[in-house]
């Protein structure tokens, strides 16, 4: 078969068949097909679009491009959760330790955090001597030790999307459904945990700008997720400011820790059990239960035990008093005061990379002690002079009179009120059609 | 300016502006893009078009990437001719000469032939010492001497051109209007005669393969054109069935001779009037004094006398008995009789290919003694074990029996009406929308 032919086919917007689609990710995984003709195609996916059966197709192909973990053919009871990403998702360092301490292990697989939102493993990497890169063995080991493995992506997963996602980068690809679609599950259906629960956002400091596109994503996401036989559910959630109050490495670590101690943020709190009781659900839970029982773990401190736990067995030491301490802490005040009508959570996020928090090339090394704490919330009043984030130095010479200049306008204070957005959307069969 | 910006306005079906063009072109002639870059937009363009407004800026930057020779400047009455290719099309050994018998210098630069179509530059070197590699200060003494200048591509012109066009050949970009149209107008407009007559083929033979992709075709090369301050007009004919009775370089010399002569096939001598017509009408000429002067030039003997005088302007002996006679002729009969319903062009010339008349690769040699001639029309009637066709083999060892049979499939031979279609169907205005 030529690949021409699949191209053409793509080009006039018709349906790939399955060698073709096979045909594509072998010559990404094996370099039989040069750069241009993979970009060419990608560019016809973006412009034309794909159907469920080719996302099924196109991601099972990338996933069997490489290693094949199938967690769930030892341990049928492990869940995972990914989140589409953004600012202050401070989500899975408690969810993780939270479906633990009510029974239900979780597994997660990630990479290292780049661009303006951080990365969980960069997280908790937070904690000194936590060892993140495990094999297949040592993962079913740390599910068995402490009811979490949370673990680095290695290149022989899903070695395809490498490939296709830097292609995607210098050819203005990356916002393609499909593509995107299939990115995310192929890795996740490498590591073959038998649940899913996805967290979609959408909103200003999402990649999803509109409800209507996360919402696209998350059936997209969900259909091919459900194709592979795994039991997933996808929750819509707002990222038009950030989520929890904090944007760096222990500083985030830290929010983390007062929810799991029953007290903290609620808006992370919310989030948190939310997943947590799709997951259980998919599980066969009873909602009701479910939440009973994951409000009284955080409550009673289980979860927070648990925790110390995983971060034992991850090979950290769980004292946060070992967790990196800023030089120094810049308060960034209100001036004349009003309603907090929006808060920029992608430029906080440059500004949490800027002080070091943060990578802008994979190459950069993370300062964990540097990041940015939010005080208000949407639809705050403030009044004159009050402070509205602060941000923490770590070991870098950072010029933080600029970066407190643009932290301050991140957010929008006026007359007016402000927008009132539900936190938690709702599923994909919630959002109807 | 980062081109990704270029290439998501095209990948959602925007407009490019003239400084994103321009940098494409750029990046493909210097090789600051990289090829996947490249491939990206040629596949976006595909996919989402362009209005007359960009692709006559692609036109121009591509023009602009290479030497310029705008013919115009010091010869202002000269006439250029291209056709979109086709099988039989023996149209310019005619046109040259008969326009220049009438007094109007004609300047031609083509490629070699490639594929089941011959290029007019291998039908001329059938003619012993012919040197059609010419520079720009060479090809105006042409003009000068004899009133034809036909010349082979350098390099130099649209260089840009040829670095896309290998992309398009492996990314199934090809058939993209407007990368076609800036292909093809690029390096017309970098000759830079002031006036233009295009023969734009619609039918099984021709890569336009419906009237309607032929109309548009021709729409879209006149309004590059007439953008660029060339005076324009588009012929659309029929490519249904070869249009003369030959294919190969000497083979198709000889059918020319014979037209010259007054004599020779009638759809020949038709389409070489008509574009020649339009030519002079193009040129401020009554379309009545031109069809008489063009009909006695070729009458009188002096278009046959004008073409050796071309021939040996451009170095080679007009004797036509040191042409390349074949050492075997073949013919190839009708079996049982009927009538001719259709003439497979496209198979026939892939037969002139295989008995050596033309290339299936860049590097072959062309065999000049090589060819089929074709003796019937569609619509012919044909009784028992008439001659259809005779194949003509030259110095290559080739299976004749194969080729004879893959000839006589080529006629469809039947009980019916053939379909009857007009040989020129007129010009883009009228067309009509």
């Amino acid at each position: 078969m030529s690949f021409s032919e699949a191209l053409a086919v793509k080009r006039d917007g018709g349906r790939l068949r399955g060698d073709q689609i096979e045909a594509f990710v072998d010559g990404a995984t094996r370099g039989t097909l040069s750069a241009e003709q993979l970009a060419a195609m990608l560019m016809a996916i973006c412009c034309r679009g794909m159907d469920d059966e080719e996302m099924h197709l196109l991601t099972d192909s990338m996933r069997r491009s490489g290693e094949q973990w199938q967690l769930a053919d030892d341990r049928p009871d492990v869940v995972d959760k990914h989140s589409t990403g953004g600012v202050g998702d401070t989500v899975s360092l408690v969810f993780a330790p939270l479906l633990a301490a009510v029974g239900v292990p979780v597994a997660m697989m990630a990479g290292r955090g780049l661009a303006h939102s951080q990365g969980t493993i960069d997280k908790l990497e937070a904690y000194p001597g936590v060892d993140l890169d495990r094999d297949r063995r040592e993962t079913v080991a740390l599910l068995d030790a402490c009811g979490v493995a949370i673990v680095a992506q290695t290149d022989d997963i899903a070695p395809a999307d490498r490939t296709l996602y830097a292609l995607r980068d210098v050819t203005a690809t990356v916002p393609s459904l499909p593509l995107i679609v299939s990115s995310i599950m192929s890795k996740k259906l490498a590591l073959g945990a038998a649940t899913l629960v996805l967290d979609v956002k959408w909103g200003r400091g999402a990649f999803r700008k509109t409800l209507g596109e996360a919402v696209e994503l998350a059936r997209a996401l969900r259909a091919v997720a459900t194709a592979a036989d795994v039991a997933c559910e996808a929750l819509v959630t707002d990222m038009n400011e950030p989520l929890g109050p904090a944007l760096g490495t222990a500083c985030e670590v830290r929010a983390a820790l007062e929810v799991l101690e029953g007290a903290g943020d609620a808006r992370l709190r919310r989030v948190s059990v939310a997943l947590g009781i799709e997951a259980l659900a998919l599980r066969g839970w009873n909602r009701d239960d479910a939440r009973r029982q994951l409000d009284g773990a955080l409550d009673d401190g289980r979860a927070r035990a648990t925790w110390d736990r995983v971060v034992a067995a991850h090979g950290g030491d769980p004292d946060p008093s070992g967790l990196a301490r800023p030089s120094r802490a810049v308060e960034v005040r209100s001036g004349p005061g009003g309603r907090v009508v929006g808060i920029d959570g992608e430029a906080l996020g440059w500004v949490a990379v800027d002080l070091g928090a943060g990578r802008r090339r994979l190459q950069d090394d993370v300062d964990h002690a540097a990041g940015v704490e939010v005080h208000v919330r949407t639809g705050d009043r403030v009044g004159r002079d009050q402070p509205l984030a602060t941000l923490y130095v770590g070991d870098r010479d950072v010029d933080v009179e600029t970066l407190a200049a643009r932290t301050r306008t991140a957010f929008e204070i006026g007359d007016g009120e402000a927008e009132d957005r539900p936190l938690v959307v709702g599923t994909v069969d919630d959002l109807g059609d």
